[in-house]
């Protein structure tokens, strides 16, 4: 086993590659990178992440970057360990795809946006824009809208079992729980029980647990 | 063969799953969705696309939406028709993964807003916003440097064939060719070869004439 993770606990995107190495139950070594000091944009970084950012995963030869491609990664290569990720329907996989580009299109535009001035600028001892939040927080409720009509369908966005559409939301549905935005999903009871569904997942549970060190 | 897809020939998004069907030369109905008008918004559409936006994709009994999970869904289900857009190869395959995530994630929010912009906006009679092209064509100059860092080494952003990785790429190109931001790429000599040459490719012309009808 040679995997290691280059990130740090609290990104978001680092957060996605880490809940997919646990639903699998696969051991890594992580690298702690100090985006702090700038360690990101340093020219050995940058050979791992030509946009340098976080996450970067390596897998013996491998280097790859973009959490989402990073967990789809990890869900193919390791399909047989931990808990299936995805599935080997063709059809339901394409459902699957739609979901997790709903996700990337859609709600993350939105929720990121969100999480970043209601909880990331205040610990950065920043200002929240409101008129930002206003704005994004009347299109996210859209996004959830939709959630919640196709979660009264289906139990999990990509189909009956959690898959990688529902695990790409965890880390920035999180924060957002700590947030006034947990309104938004506490409005929509088929969104809000999925939220709590998700959130405590043991895999997700670890995350917590590791951010708290 | 009952492939249908619903959309309109001008729509970026909508062209990126039809040159994915001429790569594939498949054969499909075409089913004209009248923006203008809000079809994407009435009650019948929605039951295709719950966000009420075009493209769809109907094969059989699946219906899909998002761009770029039809064409994954194409490319897949049609491996063995026209030009391979995938690779069977794991490693690969995850490389090809990480530059669809770069078009979806960095390029796509950069340089759909300069083609909405600069292209779309003249053309529905609306005053391009000159502070948002100056921001975006910034962002997009750093993207496109990592581009041509990455096309020095490898033909393709995938790998050495074209690919998704590319293809998802097309429509905006086209448009922003057509654009003052043209000089972002022509100054890159390797990113301008690779526009030639995937402009060039007769799938996409195909989809050229299908505009000029
Ligand atoms: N689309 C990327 C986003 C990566 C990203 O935004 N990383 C942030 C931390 S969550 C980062 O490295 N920020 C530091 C910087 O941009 O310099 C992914 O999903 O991996
Ligand atoms: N992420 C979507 C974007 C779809 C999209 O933006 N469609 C536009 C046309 S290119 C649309 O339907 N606009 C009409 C509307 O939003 O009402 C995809 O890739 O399919």
């Amino acid at each position: 086993m040679a995997i290691k993770v280059h990130g740090l606990p609290f990104s978001i995107a680092t957060q996605r590659v880490l809940v997919t190495l646990a639903e699998k139950e696969l051991d890594y070594e992580f690298v702690y990178i100090d985006l702090a000091t700038g360690q990101q944009k340093t020219e050995d970084f940058v050979k791992l992440h030509p946009f340098g950012q976080v996450p970067v995963l390596e897998d013996g030869d491998l280097t790859l970057f973009e959490s989402r491609a990073i967990a789809q990664y990890i869900a193919h290569t390791y399909a047989d360990k931990g808990n299936p990720l995805i599935t080997s329907n063709p059809k339901k996989m394409a459902i699957l795809s739609v979901w997790t580009e709903v996700e990337a299109q859609r709600f993350d535009p939105q929720a990121y946006k969100l999480a970043y001035e209601l909880v990331i600028k205040p610990i950065l001892g920043r200002t929240t824009d409101e008129a930002i939040v206003t704005e994004h927080e009347g299109k996210l409720a859209e996004v959830l809208d939709v959630y919640e009509a196709r979660l009264t369908q289906s139990k999990y966005l990509g189909g009956d079992s959690f898959t990688l559409a529902d695990l790409h939301h965890l880390p920035v549905i999180n924060y957002l729980m700590g947030s006034k935005i947990k309104a938004l999903f506490d409005a929509r009871p088929h969104v809000s029980a999925w939220c709590a569904d998700i959130l405590a997942r043991p895999a997700w549970q670890k995350i917590i647990a590791l951010m708290k060190h």
